[in-house]
C-alpha cells in the first residue's frame, strides 16, 4: 500500500477545507486511508499528527495486523470492562455515541464522511442542533480523492482483474468440455465451480456476488440466481464477475455464446463491442463522462438498440466495486488521468434474453489504457 | 413468503403509531416486506390501500417477478427519459430526492426506517427543517417485527441452516481425505471448495464472506482471508459459512479437529460445548437476552476461559445475518417465542489460536428448538 502517499493528499484536502480534526466513518474509506477493512471508525488529527482508529474488541488484533500506516488502535465498547485489560494495550469503555460526542464537541470545526456515518449516531449526535454547524461534510473530497489512483492501487486493481480472467476462461474451459459430453449443468453448479476457481486463483474475497445467467434470465441487468436451473438448450450464458486482490476490486463481464441458436446472440454482441470500442476511444483527461457515455449510446442506436441499453455504461472501480465517476447520460463527472473505470454496454429483451461485456480501463492524459487481457467475444 | 401475514402485523404498527403512509428505505426491509430484494424504496398508504415500489430501471423486471404481494412496481431516475416507453409500463421520470421530497411533504405525518434512508437523500430532504418533525422514525418498529418470525420464515431459516450443513459435512470429509492422502491444501482451495458445496445444495447466495481459518489465524474472531496459506501442521481449523434459502439466511460455525495436536483445542471445544448448553438451558419467552450471554460467560469463567471470550453471545438471523436481538452483555432486548438466534460461544487466545461453535435455535415459550443436526464437535 501506498498508504503514506494516499495520506499526504488527504492531509492537503483537509488543509484546503481549513480542517484540522476529522472523523471517517465509511469502511472502504478507513480501507483506503489505512489498510484496516472492518468495523470502526477512524479519528484524523492534524493539530497533534495523530491517527486513532477505533475497533469493537472483537476486531482488534487483527487491526493492529493490517494497519499500513502508524495509528493507534482503540477498542471501543462498554464490553470490554468485564474482559482483561491484558486483551488490549488500549481501551475507551465508553459507547460510539459517546466517543464521537467528545470529539465533535473538542473542536470548532470538524470534517467526517457523513454520507457513511451511522444514521442512528448521525440522528443522536451528529445531527444535534449545537453540533451539526461545526461538522463539514467530506463524504465528497473522499471520493474524489478515491477516484484517481495511485501506481499501487492500478497494480492491485490489474492483478485482481488478470486473476479474475483467468478463473473465467478455466471456467469456460471446463464447461465447454462438460458440454461436449452431454452433461447435465445447473447455474448453481457454474457459480460455484467459478468462486472455487477464483480462490484459487489467490483472489481474497468475492467483490460482488458473481451474476450467472442463461435462457431468459439473461434479460435482466441484475438476474436472479436460481442455482437448480439447468443450462440446457440456452444460447448464451452471461458471466458478471470480480474478485478482490490487496482490498481492490475488479468487475469482468463475458458473454458465452453456447455451440446452438448463436444466430441469435452474435449480431447483438458485434454491436456491443462495437459500443465499446466507440466509448473506448473517446476516453482521455479533460472528457465528460456523459460524454462517453453518449458515444457507446449513439453506436447501439445505429444498431437499433439504443432502447434496451437500460443503465449506464460504467463506474469507477477501486476499493468498492461501484466508485466514482460514474459513466451514464446524467452523470456531471469529468475523467482525470488515473481513474479506473467499468465500460460495460449491454442490450435487453424483456422476457427473452440479452448480452453484456465488460472491461476494466485507465484513464490517461492522452487515451485509455486496457487491463483486461481476454478477447471480448467467445 | 407469508407476506400478507407481514403486511398485516406491519399495518397494525403503523395504526398504533397513528401512522397512514410510510416509506420503506432498508433493502431488507423491503425484502420482508415484498420478497423483492434490491435497490429502491417502498411506498406504504394506508388511505388508499396500495403499495408502490420505486426502482432503478434495470430492476423494473426483476422487481416486477419477484413481488409476493400486490404492488405497483414504477421505474425511476430520469435516465428514463431517453428510453422507451413500451420498455416500462410505469416510469416516473424525478430523480430520488423529488420523490421522496413529494411524499413527505404531501402527508403530515409520515413513517419512515431512517436508519436505512440514504443519508444523502436525508441531508437534503428528509432532515430538512420542515420536513423532519413530521417524518416518525419506525426503524425500531421494524427490527422488532422482524425479530419475531411467522412459521414459513422459520421454515426457511431451517432449510438454509440444513443445506449449510450439507455442504459442510461434505466439506469435512472431503478434507478428512485430502490430509490421509497427504495432499498440500489451502485456506483458497478450502474456501472455494465449501461456497461451491454450497451452491450445489441449492442454497441461492452467501450470507456472508465464509470464515476460513487455521493455525494461529483462528485467533482472530474475524481473520483475514489468505488464500495460499497451507493448512499443513495446523491443529485445527474453524469454519463460519451460511447461505441463504428464499431469501433468509443461516450462520453455522464449527471448529474441526485435525488428526494431530488434538490435545491443545478438545479442552477448549469441551468448554465452549458446556457454554452453548449453558445458554440453550436458559431459552424460554421473556428471559432477557443478557441472561443467556451471561449463563455461557458464567460456564467459560469456571473453565478460565472468560477473558477470551471477546464478543457477544449470539445475534438475531433472518433476512439480515446479524439482525434483533442482541445476545451480549450489554443488551436490554428480551426474549420472545418466535424469534431465532445464534449462539455461538468462543474464545481466542491472542496471536496464539482459538475455536468457536454456532448453532441456530428458535425461542419458544418454554424453551429452545434447535435448528442444527450437525454435532457439535467433530
Amino acid at each position: 500500500m501506498s498508504c503514506a502517499h494516499i495520506l499526504k493528499r488527504f492531509e492537503n484536502e483537509l488543509q484546503s477545507l481549513r480542517i484540522r480534526k476529522a472523523v471517517i466513518f465509511g469502511e472502504s474509506n478507513i480501507a483506503y486511508l489505512t489498510g484496516y477493512k472492518g468495523s470502526g471508525f477512524l479519528v484524523y488529527d492534524l493539530d497533534s499528527s495523530t491517527i486513532t482508529l477505533y475497533v469493537p474488541p472483537l476486531e482488534f488484533w487483527r487491526a493492529q495486523k493490517q494497519l499500513k500506516v502508524s495509528a493507534r488502535v482503540v477498542a471501543y465498547s462498554r464490553l470490554v470492562k468485564s474482559l482483561s485489560k491484558e486483551q488490549f494495550s488500549s481501551v475507551d469503555e465508553r459507547n460510539l455515541e459517546e466517543i464521537a460526542f467528545g470529539i465533535l464537541d473538542s473542536s470548532p470545526r470538524v470534517g467526517a464522511d457523513l454520507s457513511y456515518a451511522p444514521m442512528e449516531l448521525f440522528l443522536k449526535v451528529v445531527g444535534s442542533a449545537n453540533l451539526s454547524d461545526k461538522v463539514v461534510d467530506i463524504t465528497n473530497t473522499l471520493r474524489a480523492l478515491r477516484s484517481v489512483k495511485t501506481s499501487h492501487e492500478m497494480e492491485y486493481i490489474k492483478e485482481a482483474t488478470i486473476r479474475t480472467e483467468r478463473a473465467l476462461k478455466k471456467l469456460v474451459e471446463e464447461l465447454e468440455s462438460a458440454i461436449a459430453s452431454k452433461q447435465n449443468i445447473t447455474l448453481g453448479s457454474i457459480k460455484g465451480e467459478l468462486i472455487k476457481l477464483l480462490y484459487l486463483e489467490g483472489l481474497e474475497s468475492l467483490a460482488f456476488d458473481p451474476i450467472v445467467a442463461a435462457g431468459e434470465l439473461t434479460a435482466y441487468p441484475h438476474p436472479p440466481t436460481i442455482p437448480e436451473r439447468s443450462l440446457r438448450d440456452s444460447a448464451h450464458i452471461v458471466l458478471d464477475v470480480g474478485g478482490t486482490f490487496n482490498l481492490y476490486s475488479t468487475d469482468v463481464t463475458r458473454t458465452v455464446v453456447l455451440a446452438h441458436n448463436e444466430r441469435e446472440v452474435r449480431p447483438l454482441l458485434e454491436a456491443l463491442i462495437s459500443a465499446y470500442y466507440e466509448a473506448l476511444d473517446a476516453i482521455r483527461e479533460g472528457v465528460s463522462a456523459s460524454e462517453v457515455d453518449a458515444k457507446a449510446r449513439k453506436e447501439l442506436e445505429r444498431a437499433g438498440l439504443k432502447d434496451y441499453f437500460v443503465h449506464g455504461l460504467g463506474h469507477g472501480v477501486g476499493i468498492d466495486v461501484h466508485e466514482a465517476p460514474v459513466l451514464s447520460p446524467l452523470s456531471s463527472d469529468e475523467l482525470k488521468a488515473g481513474m479506473v473505470l467499468t465500460l460495460e454496454p449491454a442490450v435487453y429483451f424483456k422476457g427473452r434474453y440479452g448480452a453484456r461485456i465488460e472491461n476494466v480501463v485507465i484513464v490517461e492524459s492522452n487515451g485509455a489504457r486496457v487491463l483486461n487481457t481476454l478477447e471480448l467475444a467467445w
